[in-house]
């Protein structure tokens, strides 16, 4: 038996925005820093801010303003997440083509999260869609809570597969998969992601939340099942560690540990994703979840100087 | 694809050695509370005690107090880590008949850890399982720093393998690979598992510490390559959370959850492993690393009282 991996992923930092929404709004010249650090550890695409409401989200008011400084950065696939098309209609007028646009699969997570229904917001897919095709954009649709709602319990992996395969018919270009509370575990990653990925058409992107220890052995999974879109977080960003069942998505440093070690080339700097990790504990003010952020990569060797104990 | 998962896995808890042996020593009437909350886990195999030098190890002074108490649960498969020929006859005078013996595959951990260099413990082997063999009982080499060594770097893989090979050949009824400082990945693990089985003709068990996140991870690459033994520590205990680079052993609770959850037999119940942790961390005193400590099971889902957002 031999680990079937592919040769190359391709990770998208999403510390940017999903990392630190929950978090207190940070300034713009210590967000410009870290996005600076962000670039300098090779990512080829990341997620730069939230055009939403800034009375939900506090952290991402400086969408505009953040969106004004990417241009120095072209080499960037940047991209912004939107819960509306108005939203959509903000994020290209600031200048961005690639946009995410979630869609839960369940209800629950739905209404309390966009104050509509699934199904409504499924229909949000197409005007998205298309405001963002007449700018020759591309549009990804996030499937959140995925696998399991907060409110509603498991999602049945038959509405998860529909709301994707609708969400293309709908005009999405591009699918994720969502992990909203971190339960997911391998079999049910691979077994999700082979069911939507046959029903859309479309491949599939995983978005992890580390939340029980599984999300780098979900990576594992999915990667084996052929997935090469994968979302992480800077020093595993997300949540606030002192917050009973409450983390981050999967940390980047993390993730790019376990593939480049595995052979699989993410394009990735590992110690570069350290530096930018430092400067967002830096930032925040409290501890980052990161195991990796702490240990750092393989030690350098110590060697035996004083080791020869009676 | 689908992921090939073997029906059942043994899980040997270690938590009681390995993750306590760096705490301080805490009283025999915790120690025996924690025992029995583990016992009522399922789990069928307990690492309980090591009988090494007290002065080394204070937290395994107690080792004989330990052993005169588990009669009490003759179901489980105890066991006890020994680092010299008179340790397993303490530990076989205790009444153990299952004996671990850590042999490292590079001189400068055996050095720091045992006063001798890795061919001189391995020679050791043969009079440790002679001794074992003479009650009836079976000796389990672990195979310390069998990817990297902190004071000599990486270990050839021929190194560990030619350790496992000769421990086999000097008596060893059982292997077990262990990721002492935690810095393998799924490739590597792997590889370095076939390579051992095939030399040694034994089954090999896994021993991994999760200080870089990829420890379950490793776990669902090793039991896709076949590997059926492996050892965890309630709460991720082991190490310092708050030293850097210092963690614990794979948290039992993690591993019950990820495997579980994928089809994949334990025989281990995920609350009882949560009360179990509860316990640890009341007597260690300070928080745990197992982030399924803090976030609980697969949540029960909340419902949508008070959920119809504006």
């Amino acid at each position: 038996m031999s680990l079937d991996l592919p040769p190359a992923v391709d990770i998208r930092e999403v510390g940017l925005r999903d990392g630190l929404q929950l978090e207190r709004p940070i300034g713009l010249d210590a967000k410009l820093a870290i996005i600076a650090a962000l670039v300098a550890t090779g990512v080829r695409r990341i997620e730069a801010t939230a055009f939403v409401s800034p009375r939900a989200v506090p952290a991402m008011a400086d969408c505009d303003q953040v969106a004004a400084q990417l241009h120095r950065w072209p080499h960037v696939l940047w991209s912004a997440l939107v819960a509306s098309p108005n939203g959509a209609r903000r994020a290209l007028d600031a200048g961005f083509t690639e946009l995410e646009y979630v869609v839960s699969a369940a209800d629950g997570h739905s209404l309390a999260n966009v104050g509509r229904t699934s199904d409504d917001a499924l229909a949000l897919t197409a005007p998205i869609a298309e405001l963002v095709h007449q700018r020759g954009g591309h549009c990804e649709v996030i499937v959140a809570v995925a696998w399991d709602c907060p409110f509603d319990g498991p999602t049945p992996p038959a509405r998860t597969v529909e709301i994707a395969r609708r969400a293309t018919e709908l005009g999405a270009d591009r699918l994720a998969l969502g992990d909203t509370i971190g339960t997911t575990t391998p079999r049910r990653v691979v077994d999700l992601v082979q069911a939507v990925r046959s029903a859309a058409g479309l491949d599939v992107g995983v978005h992890f939340h580390d939340t029980r220890g599984t999300g780098q052995a979900n990576v594992l999974a999915a990667v084996q099942a052929g997935v090469t879109q994968i979302d992480a977080s800077v020093g595993g960003l997300g949540g606030c560690p002192f917050a009973p069942g409450a983390s981050g998505n999967i940390a980047t440093e993390e993730l790019v540990y376990m593939l480049q070690e595995s052979g699989v080339n993410t394009g990735i700097d590992l110690d570069a994703v350290l530096v930018a990790a430092g400067l967002v504990e830096q930032a925040v003010g409290h501890p980052l979840a990161s195991s990796l952020h702490r240990a750092g990569g393989r030690p350098k060797p110590l060697g035996r100087v004083g080791l020869h104990l009676p």
